[in-house]
C-alpha cells in the first residue's frame, strides 16, 4: 500500500504551472501551494474543492516567503518567525479545504525549505513548531533521515518517509543533489520502474548500481513538468499492475 | 453598553505602527491586521497571544493585497477573487487565534475596502461571501447603513454598526469624505465628547450643527496615530464615568 | 508604414507567460514588463539583450503594482505615487536595454492602467509626469482619443496611436468593452483582414457594419496567447504581401 | 578628511523608519533604498531630492528581495540573478537622483547581502557583476578585507573601506558578530570617540583592549535608531573639532 503526493496549485494570479485537473485524478494525497512560493487565494480554493470532490487528501506545501524565487533559495529565517509563517500558510489554506468539506491532513515542506530541514536542525525543528501551533497535530512529509522526521517524532507528530521516483539516490540513500548531472532521471521508463521499486522491493537503484533500500510510505510525482500528469498516470497503472495497493497513508 | 476597537497589529517585518500593548489595555474588540495591508505571521501571533491573554475579542481586519499603498488605494477586484482573499486572511488568522486559546469572532474591512463596500454592492457581497466561505458565520463590522451591513443581514450575518469618535458627520449620518476640510476631528477633548454622545444619546453633532441619529454598537478609536493610546484611555475613562457599560457586542 | 508592438516578458521567477523569442523575431517595438505586473530582474536583462541583437525598439511596459491581479484591477493610486512608480520602471528597464547596448525608447502603460488612462485625465497626466521624471522626453503609446495621448501631447511628448487588430470596435472607434460578447476577435483569418485594414486604409469594421477610421502608427499583437507568436507572424507577412512597410515609427 | 554614510530613506509605504530630513544635514553619503528590502518610488524620489539640494551624495543601497525581513535573512540567490536584481535597483534609483539633478555615485550592499559578502566570493562577485552591468563604473562600499572590496578591484572598480563607529571589533579587525552580547556599541560617547579614533589615528580598540587597524575611507552611522540623527552630528562635530575634514569619498 503506498501513497502517491505531487505539488499542486502551483499558479500564481495571471500564470499557471501544474496540471491540478489532470494530477487530480492519479494521485491520493494533493501538496497545495500556501501562497508563500506559489498559489493564490482563488487557485487554492480550486484546488481543494476539486480534490475534496475526488476525495484526494490536502496536505500544507509549505515554504518560505519567496514568490519570485519560487521558494528555492535557502533563506536564514529566525525560528519564531519560520514557525508563524508556517502555521499562517496551514490556517489560510485551512479556509479553503473546510468550505470544501474536507481537512488540511498533513504539511510538506516546500523546495530549499525541504531541502534544508534535510540537515538543519533548527529550521526542522521551527516548522514543526509552525506545524504544532496551526493544531491538529498534523503529520509531516519529508525524506527518510531528514533532520524533519526526526524533529516531527520529537514533537510527538507522525512522520511520513517518502521518495522520488524521478531522482537519482546515492548509495547512503541520499538524493543526489540537482547540481550533479544525472540527478534527475528523465527516461520516462526507468521512472516507472523505480517507482515500483519503491512500493514492491522498498530499494532502488543507487548512482553506483547497488541497490539502496528506501523505506516510503509515500510516492512524489513532479507536477511542474510539461509531461507530469502523463507520468503520474504511467507510475499509478504500473503499481497497480504490480499489484500495489494505492492509498492515502494512515 | 458599548464596544470599543481598534485596528491593531498594522506593523510589518521591521516596522512598528500601533501601539498594541498600550491599546490592549483599552479596547474590547481588536481588529489585527492578516498581511495584506499590514501584519505578518510574527506580528499577528504576538497581538492574539496579547489580546487572549487581556480577554481582548479577536477579528480579522481584511484588505485589499497592497503592502505599498497600506490597503488604502481601492481596487477593482473581481468578486470571486475578493472572496477569496478575505477568507485566506481569515483563516490565518485563526491559526493564531486559536493557539493562544481564543477565536476569530468577527471581521471588519479595512481602509479602501470599508469605505468601497459603504457603497459597491458587489464588492459588499464579496467580502460577505468571504466571511461565508471561512465558516462559523462571523459578524461584520461596518458603517450604519452601508451596503456591508445589508449584503450581511442578506446573508444571515450579525452587522454590528459602528461609529468614529475622531470624523466629522453630515447632517444625513454619513461621513465627511477624508479629503474635505475638517473630516478629522482633532480636538482631543472634542473625540471623547463625541465618544460619550455617540453612547449615551445615540447622536451627535453634524458638521451642520444639527443633531444626527448614529445607532452604533461598536466605537473605533484610530491607533495609528502617535497619541492614539492616551485619547482611547481618556475616551474609555470618560464613557465609564457617563456610566456606560464597556464590553464585546453581544 | 507601421510599427509592430507586443506585450514581452511577462513571465516572473518560475512562471513564464510570452513566447519573447518567437515574437521578437516579429515585431518592431518589445513593450517589456517592469516588475510591477509581471517581469523580473532576469526576465527583463534577457528580452533588452534579445531585443537589441535583433533590432527591435525596447519600450517600457509600465503598470499598477500589483503581480496578483497581473495589473488588471484598475487602482486609486494618488497621482504623485503613480508618477514616482512610473518612472521607478522606466528607470529599471533602462539599465537592462543600455547594458544591451539600446535604449528604452517609449513607454506604454499596461492593463488597467492603460484603460483607466483612456478616461481618466488624473491618472493620464500622472503617468505622463512619470515619463517627464524619467527623462530623455520618451514617446507614448496609446488609443487614438485617449487622455493619455492628449495628456503626453500637452506636456511636450509624442503621443503614438495604436490599433488593436484582435480587438472589436465600436462606430466611435473605441474598443468595445472586454465584458461584452464579441470583444475580442478569435478568427485568426479576420485578426490578420483587419491589420491590413488599419494600415492601408486607416479604418477598420466597427460592430454594427459601418467602416470607421483608426488613425493608428502602431498596431498590438497580444503576445499571451498559445498562438500569439503565429498570428504576429501571419499578420506581419500579410502587411508585407500588401505592400505596407514595416518598421518602428519614427 | 573622511566620508560620513547613512542608511536612509528605510520606509516603506505607512511606515516610516528613518529621520532622512535630519540625518540629510549630517552625513555627506546617503545609501538610499532601492525598494527590495524598504524604500518605495515615493521615498526614493523624496530622498534623493532633499539629498541633491544639500549636496549630499547620492548611493545605491542594493538588498536582497525580502520586504518582510528587511533584507536581514541571508538567500541564496543564484549569481546571475542576483547580478541583475543588483542593477535593477541601480538603475530605479538613477532616475530619481537624475531627476534632482545628481547622479548615483556608489552602491553599498544592504543587511545580510552585506554581510555575506565579506566572506561569500560568489556572492560577492554578483554583487560587482551587477554593478557593472548598471554602467557608469560606480564604486562599492564594504568592509575592509572583505570579498566584496576585492571582487571590485578585480573588476576595475573602486573599493572604499568603510568603519562602523558603533559596532565592536575583534583583534583582527573584523566585527564582532551580532549574536555575541556588547556586539554593538550603545554608549554615545564611546561611539563618538571610536569614530575620531578610525578618522585621526587609523584604529579602534578591539574587544580584548589591544588596538587594532582600520583603514577606512567612509564612517558608517546608523539611521534606524530612535536617536540615529543626534549620534550622528555628535560624531560630525567630535570629527570637526579634531580637526578631520568631511567629505564625500573621492
Amino acid at each position: 500500500m503506498i501513497d502517491l503526493n505531487a505539488d499542486l496549485g502551483e499558479g500564481f494570479g495571471r500564470w499557471t504551472l501544474t496540471d491540478d485537473d489532470a494530477l487530480l485524478s492519479v494521485v491520493t494525497s494533493a501538496n497545495v501551494a500556501c501562497g508563500f512560493h506559489a498559489g493564490d487565494p482563488s487557485v487554492m480554493r480550486r484546488v481543494c474543492d476539486l480534490a475534496a470532490e475526488r476525495g484526494v487528501r490536502i496536505g500544507a506545501q509549505v515554504s518560505y516567503r519567496d514568490l519570485a524565487g519560487f521558494g528555492r533559495r535557502a533563506m536564514d529565517v529566525p525560528a519564531d518567525e519560520l514557525a508563524a509563517e508556517v502555521a499562517y500558510q496551514i490556517g489560510a489554506l485551512r479556509v479553503f479545504a473546510e468550505a470544501a468539506g474536507a481537512v488540511v491532513a498533513y504539511v510538506k515542506p516546500h523546495g530549499a525549505l525541504y531541502n534544508r530541514t534535510v540537515h538543519d536542525d533548527g529550521q526542522a525543528r521551527a516548522v514543526v513548531a509552525g506545524v504544532r501551533l496551526a493544531g491538529g497535530a498534523l503529520p509531516v512529509l519529508g525524506l527518510p533521515g531528514s533532520r524533519l522526521l526526526t524533529a516531527a517524532a520529537d514533537a510527538g507528530l507522525t512522520g511520513v518517509p517518502e521518495a522520488f521516483a524521478d531522482r537519482a539516490y546515492t548509495a547512503r540513500g541520499t538524493l543526489v543533489p540537482r547540481r550533479e548531472p544525472d540527478a534527475v532521471v528523465t527516461d520516462e521508463d526507468a521512472v516507472v520502474r523505480r517507482a515500483v521499486a519503491f512500493a514492491v522491493e522498498g530499494s532502488v537503484e543507487a548512482v553506483d548500481g547497488t541497490a539502496v533500500a528506501v523505506a516510503a510510505r509515500s510516492l512524489c510525482v513532479h507536477g511542474d513538468t510539461p509531461n507530469a500528469a502523463r507520468i503520474a498516470a504511467r507510475v499509478r497503472t504500473a503499481l497497480e499492475t504490480a499489484g500495489v495497493g494505492i492509498g492515502a497513508f494512515a
